[in-house]
């Protein structure tokens, strides 16, 4: 796996019963995943001579993360070297140009949508619509709401221009809520489609994930796994899929963004259901039969844990475990930075409220925002 | 940790998780957890000098294994190393000769035993109950049903004292099945109990566990947990405690064995309870708050997965996890050897009968001794 993140620290986790040999590509040994691999080459995933070395004794290239310049990808794989997803199929989770005219050509429904060439193209577009606001967002490198910008008029569309990168404009979608249709798809193409989850973001980040999605119309959610599994199949897709959906106050779905790698509205997974996405996604790129991805409890609810002002967990960590011993954590080994990702919750049983009360409990008091 | 197996490869898997830096004493780098543990030290876990090297930065010091000698553990508490077991508990699962006296000095029901001083002393203990046959034990160095005879007349009971070690006797109980009642124990003394598992045994292997034990009087199950309970606290034990019983013909139980790690008893709890044994052992010897130990399914089903004739499993495995998408895996990374433990699969729902068949045709299947 390329990338030292917490989603290869997870992965490897997962890969740990099934016997797989994990190597991993990561930039320094205090990486997120370098902490507990045994197996670890440091490196530069920009560089394809270390790309070429790394992969010259696996059986498969899979990823943590969608940096891996696509160029790369199609020089190894030309090489006979198993890139999953591959370039053609992972292009579209890292050029949202590429991804927005894919779907285009396969009649997948998006928010309005073109590439703009400058501030006053910007309000051309707002005008070809309902106007402004307007999401601008750069094609490639942004994530975790990064390289995404809402603009109300001319003046803050200058902004994402600045990086030079080619810029999409997306109309500001009316929701009522997001969704994530999560689904994993081998080489062979076997696919298997989690419940759809409900996603709540906070600042551009995944904050809390509700699974299933409550209240979720039976027919809507079999049109968004339904919907997932022909974009995994049209985009020939390997691995695991995480499709991001509106849900639009007249009871549409719309395609926001494609990740192709477990994800973190997948998190829930790992206690969740019978089969996590980490366990998936490795059988799916090694082309292994896919695990059962139904749910095992009635709800479960995950929260990311960010950091807060106080560096040092342990205490924290005391109380929490303390007062729910159900409560099942995910630390991702991580230096403690205010708002910084560190590691996430689960909790999963019969009573929604009081599953999701529990875990943003613990969220909370891990961050250091409430202290009882 | 201080041993390779399997045991320390499940432990690390599941302190992932709760973000614990794991670090490993094995003998080799092809023992099945340094395959999978990013900080091992290789070397002699007989050896003081690499005991306390290794331990110079540990917060806590565990067992994979109980094969440490005691007197290095003594050594390494008195320098002030948090040894968890500690040696004082720990030796009463190094030496059954220890164990039978001090679980007959807080009267804990035990089958009739003694130490014996040659074969015609085994005739002389025979007599004293029920007569032959005999059950003799070395009371050190024995696991898996090695060091361990079952015996008919004093010609067989020869074969125990060739090794030159203390043997113990102890009568042949008619029972009609056995349990395990596993606990796990804090040093801050918080405790928590496992259900009762049953456990059937080939060749003085254990090779299937179901849990919670089938048809088993709940007055019982109290009183075998509180049993492992009240030895966990009397021998002032740390971490997971499994308790193997013997359920006597008259409806009585008694204990057989000791283990203060986890154990093969315990493994259905990975997929089977909200806390697995492993996540429980780590989290009790680093006195953290213990977590749920309850089940999450009405039947969990273990099965080992012994090693056959065909050292390559990798279509065994293809055609299991087609066959089975709720099939969990535990693979060890180990060479199969005939006969040899490589992996363990666990299966949970609602049908026992159903769990169990499913359970025993995964291994059944993966050790090739059938063939659909």
């Amino acid at each position: 796996m390329i990338g030292g993140g917490q989603l290869a620290r997870m992965a490897h986790q997962a890969g740990v019963p099934l016997g797989i040999r994990f190597k991993l590509l990561a930039d320094t040994p205090q990486d997120s995943a370098s902490q507990v691999v045994s197996d670890v080459v440091l490196g530069d995933y920009r560089d394809l001579e270390t790309l070429r070395r790394f992969a010259a004794d696996c059986d498969v290239v899979t990823f943590d993360h969608e940096h891996v310049p696509t160029e790369h990808l199609r020089a190894l794989q030309a090489e006979g070297i198993a890139v999953r997803p591959g370039p053609d199929a992972l292009v579209n989770a890292q050029d949202k140009g590429v991804m927005r005219a894919k779907l285009d050509s396969i009649a997948v429904p998006c928010p309005r949508h073109r590439i703009v060439a400058d501030p006053a193209d910007v309000t051309a577009f707002a005008n070809e619509g309902d106007g402004y606001p307007v999401v601008l967002k750069t094609v490639r490198g942004g994530y975790d709401g990064k390289g995404v910008w809402v603009v109300d008029d001319e003046a803050e569309a200058q902004a994402p221009f600045l990086a030079g990168v080619p810029v999409l404009a997306e109309e500001k979608v009316d929701f009522v809520r997001e969704l994530a249709a999560n689904v994993v798809r081998s080489p062979s193409g076997q696919a298997v489609a989690y419940p759809v989850v409900e996603s709540v973001q906070e600042n551009g980040v995944c904050a809390e994930v509700t699974a299933p999605a409550p209240d979720l119309d039976p027919a809507l959610s079999d049109e968004a796994q339904q919907l997932a599994l022909r974009i995994a199949g049209e985009l020939d897709i390997t691995g695991h899929v995480a499709v991001e959906l509106f849900q639009t106050r007249d009871g549409r779905i719309l395609v926001n963004e494609l990740a192709m790698r477990p994800h973190n509205s997948g998190h829930w997974s790992q206690d969740g259901a019978v089969t996590s996405q980490f366990e998936n996604h490795l059988r799916a790129v090694l082309d292994l039969p896919l695990g059962d991805p139904r749910p095992r409890a009635k709800w479960t609810v995950m929260v990311n844990v960010l950091g807060g002002d106080y560096p040092d967990m342990y205490h924290a960590f005391l109380h929490c475990m303390a007062r729910d011993p159900g409560l099942k954590l995910h630390m991702y080994g991580k230096d403690v930075k205010p708002g910084r990702k560190v590691g996430h919750v689960n909790v999963f049983g019969d009573d929604l409220d009081d599953v999701r009360e529990r875990a943003r409990h613990a969220a909370a008091y891990l961050r250091g925002t409430i202290t009882e």
